[in-house]
């Protein structure tokens, strides 16, 4: 099929619904609600949100594709200036994923693919999936990673590396000097200056997309009925509340977002039901929560 | 007494003594917790913590005096560069305060004033108070408001209607077009190039520290036995939620701190026990929450 805005966004809509479906079942109580939205200066969305469900609290699987002027924070960035014209317009559809579980044991995820062009010709993909548990369980961030990696070799040997220390550069929490979670793959402005050519890349990227749901899935399967305590949920409460230090004060997306007087709901619904904050909380000696936090850190490798 | 940054946080630890006592007896279930903690680059703090009062469900009443080299953003700030000597070294001490209550129709409030001077002889004073109701009860409003007008024009017949309408454009949440709260005073750089001499706004910044313990008492007094519902406490957790939003966003001694490598759960300490945000929530016409809604917005001239 020929490569085209449409054909990416038609593309797009497909997989939110193929994950839609996907996280239905294994949630098995709740449905996404879908609203549709436009936005004045051009294009719009369908949003897709879940709640209170079996094993999803809160979540998100948004759709948009937004068009108009293209946007001046991209004029700024130096590396890339050269590529942005002033009069330009700008094209970006993607898709962007935030589910928050009820059962502490099941890791919050986070996915996003997206495809910009301008009109004068200049095109990129970006993406990233990365997983967040509110306790580090080795076996499943093995599995997360070597399926990320796995996704990544068929494409481009490089690729997993390279993706894998961006995704720890990128979900960092500064203040914290900690990881959000355990990381995953994060890239941008993938073109063919790149290892590839524009068109493999495409393939590398739908595959990523592709993947979201089975991965899940899984990690669902594997932890939904684990047992777990008032102190694990007083602790997945405070895990989300770095989770919220990281989207509003580091992510990138958030604050263009929220910046571009985006749809503020669909960018805030990366943030959770309910999440807390303690003053000064310090983890026991030798508990799961002081080995979780020991792991919140880059350049862990899983695989 | 003559003015010394030493005998400006001498005066601002009593302040805070006077402030947690008072808040101590206002609450009758919890004591403050202190921590003295030091900087590594110069100075520290005495902060001052409540927990599960009461009153109060979390607060923290934070002490800090803390020196070092000029930090690199005040040389950014065209209007002030002039002021700011590369070499030069600062001194900088506070009092601030944000206190969450149990209490849905009990209030947020927030005070902060502080002092900073450099090497070079430059110096300023800074503050503020507003206050955050979960409900907007136009007595309370017009209490808080008028008691800071009180405070302003005994120093200085400009200061409250200026100050007023800078706590107005600070304390507002652009994303979401609303303000934190009801606002109430806010003022930064104060010193001899004001209305008055550097004595006199001193005595000013003084009185607003020394008013804000009379002022929020009585605002407990006024509605801790008040009774609520599961659905007001909902609401309570949803505008904490913007309360994050606000501080992890916008507010600038947050983001200063966060970048500066300040004392992080000195300055987190602001956050919320709980919070939470809900997707697309929409208030009930006529509902106590919608009037709550309508009252937060700029220039409502409460007294």
């Amino acid at each position: 099929m020929e490569i085209t805005k449409e054909n990416i966004s038609e593309w797009l809509k497909g997989l939110q619904d193929n994950i839609c479906s996907a996280l239905e079942a294994a949630d098995g109580g709740a449905k996404f609600i879908e609203e549709n939205w436009t936005r004045e200066e051009g294009g719009g969305g369908r949003s897709r949100v879940i709640k209170n469900g079996d094993v999803l609290e809160k979540g998100g699987v948004m759709y948009s594709a937004v068009s108009g002027k293209t946007p001046e924070f991209l004029f700024k960035e130096k590396e890339h200036a050269a590529n942005v014209d002033a009069g330009s317009t700008f094209y970006a559809t993607g898709v962007s994923i935030v589910l928050h579980p009820q059962n502490p044991m099941v890791p919050i995820i986070h996915m996003n693919i997206r495809y910009f062009e301008m009109s004068n010709g200049v095109k990129w993909l970006g993406g990233g999936i990365d997983l967040t548990p509110h306790y580090v369980n080795p076996e499943d961030a093995k599995y997360f990673h070597a399926e990320l990696k796995k996704i990544c070799d068929k494409h481009c040997e490089g690729y997993y590396s390279k993706f894998k220390k961006w995704a720890d550069d990128y979900f960092f929490i500064q203040h914290r000097n900690e990881t959000r979670g355990i990381g995953g793959i994060f890239f941008d402005r993938l073109n063919s200056d790149n290892e590839m050519s524009f068109e493999k890349n495409l393939a590398f990227w739908k595959d990523v997309g592709s993947a979201f749901a089975s991965i899940y899935t899984e990690l669902i399967k594997r932890n939904k009925t684990k047992t777990f305590t008032e102190s694990n949920k007083q602790w997945q409460l405070l895990r989300r509340g770095r989770y919220v230090e990281f989207n509003l004060v580091y992510d990138k997306g958030t604050k263009f977002g929220l910046e571009s007087n985006g749809r503020i709901e669909s960018i805030l619904v990366s943030l959770p039901l309910l999440a807390s904050w303690e003053y000064n909380f310090k983890t026991q000696a030798g508990s799961e929560e002081e080995r979780t936090l020991s792991l919140l850190k880059k350049g862990v490798n899983w695989v």
